[in-house]
C-alpha cells in the first residue's frame, strides 16, 4: 500500500533506515541520554494518522508536541505554503509584508478584549521570553510570579518560570521568579474538598505570595490558562476572573500563557475564554497557530502594554520575527479551522465522545485515579492505588507500569503523550468521531496492562 | 512591469497597501519605538534584489538580516519547500525523519574537525542558549566569557552574552556573564599599533581575565568567529588559535558563534577556517544555514561534549527541533550552495570585487575611516574626522549623518545593514560581479553625502 505522500512501501524502508542510521550518527535529541535511545522513524502523516519505518500505521493521540491541532498535512496549509513559498520565503522583520499583516489581523480578531497587536516569535519559549520583558518595562518590576506545574518553554527566562522538573538543571538563578500553587483538587495543597473551596483557597495564597513578595516588587503573573504538559488542570469557575482581579488590584501585568491551550485545543479559540470575559494583558502563542508547519509563535499585546512602546523602543527582536512562510501557514491554519468549524468539532468531541469515553474508561479501569480536561485536551491521572492517590510513576520520573503501557497503545497503533504518572488525550482538533473511538478501544487495552500495577 | 511573484504592480500595490494599513494596526515591531515607525512594504525578490509597495526594485546589500546567503528565493530551495510541504510538513523532536537526518549529515560533513553531532533550533539565540547549557553541564562550571562588541541572540542567556547596546535594557542579572574585550586594531583597547600587536595583547587581557575569574568558575568562552552586527571585525592571524589553546590550557569550553559569519558569508563555510585548523568544542549556527527561508538554527557538537549526556538526559529541548520543512529547506540550500560554488563565489567577489572597490571609495570619501571584512561581509567604519576617528553616530545611536546616507542608498535603490557609524556591506553569496559594481556606484553617492558632514 502506496503512503500518503506517494511513497511505495519499499521506498519508504530504504528511507526509513536511511534517517535512522544519520539520525543515530548525527542528531542530538532533546531531553535525553543520547546512547541508549532508539527513536521512532516517522515517514508520513495525514490527519490524526501517522507511519513508521516499517508503514505501520498509528493514530496520533499526541498531536506531536500538541501542535498539530489542524492534524497532518491539510490540504488548504501545505497549498499556502507551496504558494508563499513560491512568492517570497523570507524577509527581515523591519518590513512590511502581507502574509505577517493579514495573519495578525485573523489572530488579533480571535484574542480576547483589545489584544490587537501581535509581536511575532519563532515559537513559544521566545513568546515567553517577550511577554516578560514587555511586563517587566511596563511596569518598571522585576519579579514574574509562576505556578508550580506549569511549562514555559525552554530559553533561560522561560525555563526559569516552568514549575516542572525541567527547571531544576537549568536553574542558574534568573532573577526574579517565584513559583506559587496553582488549584488542582485531585492534589489540592489547600485541603480543599470541592471545586469552590480549592479556587478560594487557591486565590487566597495567590494573594498571600503576592503580599509577602511585594506587590510593588511584581511585573507579571503567568499561567496556562489549562496548564498543559503539567496535567491538564481545567482551573475551577472563578479562578481565573479571581488572578485577573488580583493583578488589577496591584497593578500586575496578567499573562495567559495559550502556547499548547489556545487556538482550538479547548474547544475554543483560547482556553481564556472558558474562564468567562477574563481578557489578560498578554497573551503568549505557538504550536496550534499554525500547527506547527512552520515554526511559528507569538505575543498577543493589549493597547495598554503597547503604548509603553510608542515612543520608547522595545528592546527585543529576532531576524524571523513574523517570518512570511510562517505568517502564509497561520493565515491558511486559522482560515480553515473557521471555514471547517474545526474548534467546533474540539469542542464536541470533547463532550460528546471523548469525555463520557475516557469517564467510562475510568469507571471500569482501577488504574485511573482521574480524568480531567475539555475539548481535545484530556489527562488520565494513573494511580497504584485509588484510595491513597500514590502516582503509577513518581514525579519527574517513570516506571515499568507507565512504560509498558505506553508501549502496549504503540503497538496497538495509537501515540500518547506521556508525562510522569500521567497519559495525556491530546488528538488533533479534527478528529472524527470514529477515529476517537478507534483510540479509546486501544486506550482500553492499554489500561488493562497498567491495571497489573495497582495494588 | 510583472514582478517576479507573478503580481502585476497594480496587485502589488493594492496588496502592499492593505499589507501596510494591517501592519500598523496589528504589527508590533523588533527593537523599535511603534508610534513613529514607517516601515517598507516589500512585496516580492529575487537572487540580490527586492520590490517595495510601489514596484521600485532596490538591491538588497543587506542580505535582510544577513540571512539570505543563498540570495532570495532559490529555485532550489523553493522547490524543496514545496516538495517537503507536500511529504511532511512537521513532526516532533523525538521521531526520526530523514529530511532532519540529511540535513545534520551535511552539516556535519562542513563543520571543522568532528563535530558531527547536531542539535537543532528555531533560529540562533536559542543555538547559544543550549550550547552555554551543553558547556555548564559538561564543565560544571558556571561562568561565561563573552567579548564586548558582539550580538549572540536575544533571548535571556543569550542577549545577556551580547556584547552591545542591545543588551543594557535586558540586564536582569543572568548569573556568570564576564565580558572581555576582543581585538580591534582600529579602535583598539590594547594601544596597539599593529594586528600582530593586537593579537597578542587581546590574548593576554583575555588570559587576565580568565585567572582572575578564576578558570575553576568558567564554563565557556563565547566568541563570533568574525563579529558581526558589532562591526565584522575580522580577527588577527593567531588570534583564534590563541582562543583555542587558552581554553585547552584552562579547562574551558570554545563556542564558535557561527550564526551570521557562517554557510558562506565569509568565503568559507564556516569563518573559522579562515584562523587555521582551530576547531571549537560548540558551533552555533541558524541564517545561512538556510537562508532564514524557514526557521532553523543549530548548535553542532564535538564528540566529548556529546559523550557527557550519552548515559545523562540532556535538560533541553523545543517542539520545532529539526523541523522536517526547515531541515529539507536546508539540505537544498547546502546542496545547491556546493553545486552552484556559491561559497567560492562569495570569496571570489570579496576578493576581487568588493574589497578592493571599498577600499578606492575609502580613498576618495573623507567619511570612510576603515573599511575591513572579507568574503561578502564588510564593514565601513564613517568618522566625522579621519585624524580623531570621532563616529559618524555614537556607540549605540544614530545621527543625521548617517540617516541622510542611508536615505540617499535606498533612494537610489540600495538597502544597507547599518549600525550606529557603520554601514555593512552583506549581500547575498550569490551575488555578480555585475549587481556588486552596481551597488557600490550607489554607495559612492551615499557617502558623498555622508563626506558632507566631516569636519
Amino acid at each position: 500500500m502506496t503512503l500518503p505522500n506517494g511513497w511505495t512501501p519499499e521506498a519508504a524502508r530504504e528511507k526509513a533506515a536511511r534517517a535512522y542510521e544519520l539520525d543515530r550518527k548525527h542528531i542530538f535529541h532533546s531531553w535525553s541520554a543520547q546512547k541508549s535511545l532508539n527513536p521512532m522513524v516517522i515517514t508520513a502523516a495525514q490527519g490524526s494518522y501517522v507511519w513508521d519505518g516499517d508503514g505501520n500505521r498509528l493514530l496520533d493521540f499526541s498531536s506531536q508536541m500538541v501542535n498539530t491541532n489542524i492534524g497532518h498535512q491539510h490540504p488548504k496549509v501545505v497549498a499556502a505554503i507551496q504558494r508563499q513559498a513560491a512568492t517570497l520565503c523570507t524577509i527581515g522583520p523591519a518590513f512590511v509584508n502581507d502574509a505577517r499583516s493579514e495573519a495578525a489581523r485573523l489572530i488579533a480578531e480571535r484574542t480576547p478584549g483589545a489584544l490587537d497587536r501581535v509581536f511575532f516569535t519563532n515559537g513559544g519559549a521566545d513568546a515567553v521570553e517577550h511577554a516578560v520583558r514587555m511586563a517587566r518595562l511596563h511596569t518598571g518590576r522585576s519579579k514574574v510570579l509562576a505556578r508550580y506545574r506549569s511549562y514555559h518553554g525552554g530559553t533561560d527566562t522561560a525555563v526559569n518560570l516552568t514549575g516542572d522538573p525541567r527547571r531544576w538543571p537549568n536553574d542558574h538563578g534568573t532573577a526574579g521568579v517565584v513559583h506559587f500553587f496553582g488549584p488542582f483538587l485531585y492534589r489540592s495543597q489547600f485541603h480543599a474538598t470541592t471545586e469552590a473551596e480549592e479556587s478560594e483557597r487557591a486565590l487566597q495564597h495567590l494573594e498571600q505570595t503576592i503580599v509577602f513578595e511585594g506587590p510593588s516588587t511584581i511585573a507579571a503573573i503567568i499561567l496556562e490558562s489549562v496548564p498543559g504538559t503539567a496535567g491538564i488542570m481545567v482551573p475551577p469557575p472563578g479562578y481565573l476572573a479571581g488572578v485577573r482581579e488580583l493583578c488589577d488590584r496591584y497593578g500586575i501585568v496578567f499573562i495567559a500563557d495559550e502556547v499548547m491551550a489556545g487556538f482550538g485545543r479547548t474547544g475554543k479559540w483560547f482556553a481564556i475564554e472558558h474562564g468567562g470575559d477574563v481578557v489578560p494583558d498578554l497573551i503568549t502563542f505557538a504550536k496550534g497557530v499554525n500547527s506547527g508547519y512552520v515554526p511559528l509563535g507569538g505575543v498577543a499585546i493589549a493597547p495598554h502594554i503597547a503604548a509603553t512602546f510608542d515612543d520608547r523602543p522595545y528592546p527585543g527582536g529576532l531576524t524571523y520575527s513574523g517570518h512570511p512562510l510562517a505568517t502564509a501557514a497561520a493565515v491558511a491554519t486559522i482560515t480553515a479551522m473557521a471555514e471547517e468549524g474545526i474548534v467546533e468539532n474540539a469542542a464536541e468531541m470533547g463532550e460528546g465522545v471523548l469525555g463520557p469515553g475516557l469517564r467510562e474508561l475510568a469507571d471500569r479501569h482501577p488504574c485511573v485515579g482521574e480524568v480531567r480536561g475539555v475539548g481535545v485536551f484530556w489527562a488520565l491521572e494513573l494511580v497504584r492505588d485509588r484510595a491513597t492517590r500514590e502516582p503509577l510513576a513518581p514525579y519527574g520520573g517513570s516506571s515499568p507500569a507507565m512504560t509498558e503501557a505506553v508501549a502496549a497503545a504503540k503497538a496497538a497503533g495509537l501515540l500518547l503523550f506521556v508525562n510522569f504518572n500521567r497519559l495525556h488525550v491530546v488528538p488533533p482538533c479534527t478528529i472524527s468521531e470514529a477515529e476517537a473511538k478507534e483510540g479509546l478501544a486501544i486506550l482500553d487495552h492499554a489500561l488493562t496492562v497498567a491495571d497489573g500495577h495497582t495494588v
